[in-house]
């Protein structure tokens, strides 16, 4: 097992009417309030005017339009806000493109050049903002970690910051907001977490046997709710579990004991920054392939073990057994609706090439990834999904 | 699913050598050093002098000797200690009795009266020290809870103290330091994360599917690696495994969206409250029965879940595959090497009763247990491993 540190200060509140807690909760930093949120989805469900009725007493700041994989521009335009106004804490309310984005804008707020230069040199992130979360969608995990991905239109890039000044301070987590997510949005944020489970648990730590169970759960227990959350919306059960999956699959407790690069996020992240696609749908078109493609005599006791332990699957021929739960995994990305090309979404071949030198280049997929990948074999990969 | 908080600062340094971070650690808090051990064994294994040489800027006031099952007297101790010192920052070494008693004490610390007055009244709790932990012995999860058990030999009283300003501040969690633990106490600590673990696991709270699967993911790593242990002392992967369980066996991420009050510990705090014997073994007497006197028809289902998930046992008649459950645990016990009935540690059957009743009137097992037990139930269980 691998040594690893554990420390996430984040306050999560889980469950029901856990908002009433925000107007205390916010005090303990100050009365300027940075409000971040997307497309005015919470306008239409009533959260915006529930949170100004709790937050009559604070002076709100307004950054709407946060847009999925959110972009450098949106940052600057927060960062702006954020020292104009001396704002003392964010709060955002959405996904993970809402909290990725206030993560950034509340490490910029500090920096005195471009927001951007942070995510080539995180060196320059010293101090951030408190940030305060409202949980909408539950699919990356960012309520929780210290993570954030930001895209940058003109480079091409979408990259991470990453450090522990960013773990958001508080993070309600109200299943019912999930209540009135569209289906798409529902689907998508299962297939993110699944895939963030895959890409700590598919790594070469054989030896961390309670960070594999708890992987399996997580994976269990979006395969058991994925469905159910898109054919009853309001299943309090099916949301509770799926959102606090969310959660779990991303708070280091996935990865303790066990390291590497991750895989598949890394060349979704090129394809979403050329193409601005689903985060969750390019990964339901890329996993599959991504296994089949990595299967081999060193990875097949994995594949088999994750077959066993999460879809029953006792098939004594172990790359049998794999197969299998590799095509299991496939069929629930199609029942959950996801595309199976890239076609579908509207990437076409042209930049196939292209992309996957990027993917390469980006990350650390080619020297620390689970099954080192170049660019031959990415671009093998986004072939096969064409 | 229950609403929950979840909000645990403690920080954990996992691995070998992780002790080297102690000095730059301590600095942020001041350089006088409350130092709290047991009965020696760490100047035998070499530890004690590691720690005097890492920590040669600082002064160390010592208060070896906690006892298992700590005193009230030592926490008196050490509360003096503490302000004749102006102690900055309490140093536990050891498990769970040390740890607990440096909980205690640094509240005392800062406290006017009498140290057991807080236990009585948590209210009085309101500030701390920092505390800082090196484990040497996995089994109580308090080096990543806010929970300590002190007792007190003149009322036969062992009760717990717990509040958010008892988190310890970092544990340093070193598989290596339990290469020398003697196999009683590796087989009792597993015992007792086991416990833990089914304190909160038998609850009806039947919607909380990820916690139950990550509950049985701690489980599973206990019976998995628990024998080995015993085996083989220096496994550094059953080592790491039972002691990342240990830790997150207890630091609520299984109580998370669960609740109710738990049912075995009780009994098993009169009885080592009475006879002082040790708690891993208390409850390992105790769980088989108290099990077999729990299992009915409002009960079984979880039961025959436990024994299908944990065992893989998939007998179709319920109670079959319950009783199979409960009797593989049982044999998992006395593997380890653990007693099964009170006479074997020199517990007679004169206080059976006064016990059973102060197991009851000490803790909520009449009201909020997952099967509720009165004075007569406590008994009978007691009875029947007598």
């Amino acid at each position: 097992m691998n040594n690893f540190t554990f420390h996430v200060p984040t306050d999560i509140r889980f469950g029901k009417g856990q908002i009433e807690c925000l107007p205390k909760e916010l005090e303990k930093y100050g009365k300027n309030v940075l409000l971040v949120y997307g497309g005015g989805s919470i306008k239409k469900t009533g959260l915006y005017d529930k949170l100004i009725a709790l937050l009559a007493d604070y002076n709100i700041v307004e950054l709407p339009g946060i847009e999925p994989n959110p972009k450098i521009d949106s940052i600057r335009k927060g960062t702006q806000l954020c020292k104009k106004h001396n704002i003392d804490v964010i709060l955002a309310v959405g996904g993970g493109s809402c909290i990725d984005a206030s993560k950034h804008i509340a490490c910029a707020a500090y920096y005195v050049g471009d927001a951007w230069e942070l995510v080539l040199d995180r060196s320059k992130m010293t101090r951030a903002l408190p940030i305060a979360v409202v949980l909408t969608i539950c699919a990356t995990g960012s309520e929780m970690n210290s993570g954030a991905v930001i895209s940058n239109e003109e480079t091409h890039e979408k990259l991470e910051i990453n450090g522990d000044i960013l773990y958001p301070a508080i993070s309600i987590c109200d299943p019912e907001y999930l209540y009135t997510l569209p289906k798409g949005q529902t689907a998508a944020g299962t297939v993110d977490i699944i895939s963030h489970v895959f890409e700590q648990y598919f790594q070469p730590n054989d030896e961390a046997y309670l960070t594999d169970r708890m992987a399996e759960s997580v994976l269990k227990t979006c395969f058991h709710y994925g469905l159910t959350a898109l054919e009853e919306p309001e299943n309090y059960e099916a949301r509770s579990n799926l959102m606090w999956a969310s959660t779990i699959g991303l708070n280091h407790l996935l990865t303790a004991g066990k390291g590497g690069a991750w895989s598949v996020h890394p060349i979704e992240h090129v394809l979403s920054a050329y193409y601005d696609i689903t985060h969750g749908v390019g990964l339901a078109i890329l996993t599959p392939a991504w296994m089949r493609y990595v299967l081999c005599d060193r990875t097949v006791d994995r594949f088999a073990m994750y077959a066993k332990n999460v879809w029953e699957i006792n098939d004594e021929d172990k790359y049998k057994a794999a197969a299998l739960g590799i095509e299991k995994t496939e069929i629930f990305f199609e029942k959950l609706g996801m595309p199976k090309t890239l076609s579908e979404v509207g990437i076409d071949d042209t930049k196939l090439k292209e992309m996957a030198g990027e993917a390469v280049r980006t990350s650390g997929i080619a020297e620390r990834a689970y099954y080192h990948l170049n660019t031959e074999d990415v671009l093998a990969i986004l072939e096969a999904v064409k």
